[in-house]
């Protein structure tokens, strides 16, 4: 990798560290190159504007993200399916999607910047092909239909947990409640 | 209203009006003075520090949503509930929550501020108790424990239709299976 390529590397970590860390709303040119080590001239001379540096960082998370769940459920189409190991996958799924509020600070941010709502839209369709996975495994019927509500409501309760300071607990009650009432039904 | 609280009250709105525009990574103090028509002497004044600031605005957005909450439920339980005015009200809620960025943005700031976690727990309750109203009236059964998942689920469609550029149909569609769903059961 270039010198250059490092240096915007590093300034893109930096604002990804900042907003995990103290949310979007600390971002400022200041701390970005205080964070990154680098000289505000470094910053200015390798993203014109900080909406251009944003943005920037905000496509290589949800590049990051899509990655992720592509590479799971690969992983699960390559093992012989059974439901202990689903279960398991489901675990890791509910606990480290939006697990953090910085992960919500993204996904928000995201709607501010146009150019890059087809990239999430690919990278919420990876999720529905994961979720639907793993509904297929534990025997739901019609996962097509029933992947995004999966998704959907994963992300919100995970929202309300956040923001109300309750536990991963409540979480997983909500999604196990809601596989309880997709075994109650023939599908939809 | 005093003239003091006039103006605590004008910041507030800025403040309101800042993360609501320009979502809360635009919040800085000169944008704030500039918003509120006062000198940044005025704001410190009122203020002790940014995070002061900022709590104050997040709590009256959480007041305030919770007083929005509670005066449809009330208007819900005191007339006569039909099945068509369920609906007109649901499809209000579907289009009123999580509507815009603005919303998403309060919500996640509120993560990180504990100390309005009781609060924002209280605003959730609320937001269950007209959800209960709404599917029991539709005739869904059990809907102490479904109501989470409506609730769960608007909120987490909503983000994801604002962070890919979708419509609300989305979102509307969406419900619908969940309703379909629901109906589908005996409960859970």
């Amino acid at each position: 990798m270039s010198q250059w390529m490092d240096t915007r590397e590093l300034i893109l970590e930096a604002v990804v560290r900042i907003i995990g860390t103290h949310g979007a709303a600390a971002v400022t040119n200041r701390r970005i190159a205080a964070e990154a080590d680098v000289s505000p001239g470094t910053l200015t001379y390798h993203f014109a504007t900080q909406r251009d540096l944003v943005r920037s960082a905000l496509a290589s998370f949800v590049a990051d993200e899509a990655l992720r769940f592509q590479e799971v459920t690969c992983q699960l189409a390559a093992r012989n399916p059974d439901l202990a190991a689903e279960q398991t996958t489901l675990d890791d799924i509910v606990s480290s999607t939006g697990d953090s509020a910085a992960w919500f600070e993204f996904i928000i941010q995201v709607a501010h910047h146009p150019e890059l709502h087809e990239a999430t839209a690919g990278f919420f369709d990876t999720y529905d092909e994961l979720a639907e996975q793993v509904l297929r495994a534990e025997g739901v019927a019609d996962v097509e239909n029933v992947a995004p509500i999966a998704v959907g409501l994963l992300i919100g309760s995970q929202l309300r947990r956040l923001a109300t300071g309750g536990s991963v607990d409540d979480v997983s009650a909500v999604m196990s409640r809601l596989t309880q009432l997709l075994h109650g039904t023939a599908g939809i």
